[in-house]
């Protein structure tokens, strides 16, 4: 795992405001389970992801979000996944449980955003994005935030920065009126 | 107190919009009082922070918001403070006595954040910030800006950025239909 | 083409949110062709451009968007192109078939922006921005992004910026009342 | 003139986004006139700022909108000028002929902020800035931009973000209901 590389997809969601704070967090598949961040870190300072094993205890410095990575990655073949708390994406959660962006991109790349539930920390929250997953490359945790899988953080980070700008246009556009 | 760390939580709080300007102050509690950042002081360019006893009088150059700090350290044991103006959490202050967080993060961590008043530099202020910190760790005086507190100055900017993001959520989203 | 530039006018599209994540495209006419950035490539990193004759295939790493930029070079004179992706100025392209700017800079430089249509990478889309080019120094490709051409790529992004700007001011404005 | 001074002030009001591209212009009085920014220069890489007498005619490098400072500083005691556009405080300008902070801090500093009118490079617009100075140390030009006045640019500055902040909170703010 590139350090380097880690923190630079930190840095761009920071950049783009898709995280705050200590929010978020980020893992790559690795072939006995996944790497990921750490519990409260910050993804633009990340310092060195945690080993967690597929199945079984992980290290108490894991994200407290591992076990919806881990469900992640025992349901699908995806090779990263990016939680993301992108403001306009959350916003629009709340009133549907399927998000449809309008613009062009968002229209080719994600057509159709699923919108899911479960607490965080949850069993249910980890079920729920899982199965989204296997459906669409990004789900939103309604009320909470992204969860956007691929074959590389990148891919996770460009959906998430693309679902942002979808969402955006959704919230601002001025409707045709011809 | 480790300048690095104030400059860096000072980044933080500009880079995400939470403070402008000179607006701002931070401060640490420390044996016999608390040191605050200077008056007009840039939070990214603070300089040296000020030492105030917890009683009697302070240096010119501390922040004129030193009362506020004062009082929160007599009436509690946080041992960290951040004043700031996060745009979207003041817009809120006008129509409530309590913002209420909709948002998973926001609900857990800040689930009722007290609206406070008082003009600035006056006792009222003082006395109401503080009060209203004995209840909840993050408050809004209302038309004003935010007063955080924790065990560290990166508690309270960690705060001051879910408060923020929060309120983005209630200003921005789409209410449920179904 | 001077690398430094080109990075300078990329990190400045992205600081100002006119494209995130790998979004847009800039390319400038060389005697026999042009030479454009290369496909998914960030802008703000955008390595070596890609030269692309103006008739005939072009190489596989050209970004996409190179035949909307072709059509351009082969129908006007401008010498740069800069395609990006500024929210509130697409937002605004759904309802109507030009934006008309209310802001003094924008009424002066940029009066009437036409909003054209077409699908990503088709001829269609090509026609329809080169037309309006020969009207307009940008146009905007509706629900998709803007297109400004001009005598540099900083024409380019100085238009898409104000634009933006312009648009800014359309959303947000508070009706006159008296 | 510290150069370094001048670009942190840019830089400044690059980052929170009161100018965007070649936008806004800055000044300081000297003693037989002001050294104003170049026509068209980004104002976080200035370069040399260009003299222009207090009467008569000035070097064709400098800033269009040199009349405009000239006329400031014939009528009164201001040591600085920085010209800006606020998006938030633009858009409050077409609806009224002053804006009138709710924030505590914007009800201090700027109570009511004259709207004034003028077409760019106009001598109306100079002399209607420079009246508008003479009773606020910050007006709105109509759709245009803003002027803020001082001892220093950094006073100048300061009364600008201070403008856009109280101009966010005005346009965002929920209503009292109680």
């Amino acid at each position: 795992m590139n350090k380097h590389y880690v923190i630079q997809i930190g840095q761009r969601l920071f950049q783009e405001g898709l995280v705050a704070g200590n929010c978020g967090n980020m893992s790559t598949r690795s072939p006995s389970g996944f790497w990921i961040t750490r519990s409260e870190s910050y993804l633009d300072q990340p310092g060195d992801l945690v080993f967690c094993p597929i199945q079984g205890a992980v290290p108490r410095t894991a994200s407290s979000e591992y076990k919806v990575h881990r469900e992640v990655y025992q349901r699908t073949s995806y090779q990263a996944i990016v939680h993301a708390h992108p403001p306009h994406t959350v916003a629009l959660s709340f009133g549907t449980d399927e998000v449809t962006p309008v613009d062009t991109k968002g229209k080719f790349l994600c057509p159709a955003i699923p919108v899911v539930t479960g607490e965080q920390g949850t069993e249910e929250l980890a079920a729920s994005v899982a199965s989204g997953l296997q459906h669409a490359p990004l789900v939103i945790a309604r009320g909470h935030g992204t969860f956007a899988a691929g074959a590389s953080l990148e891919q996770g980070y460009l959906l998430t920065s693309l679902a942002e700008y979808s969402s955006k246009i959704l919230l601002m556009r001025v409707p045709d009126k011809r």
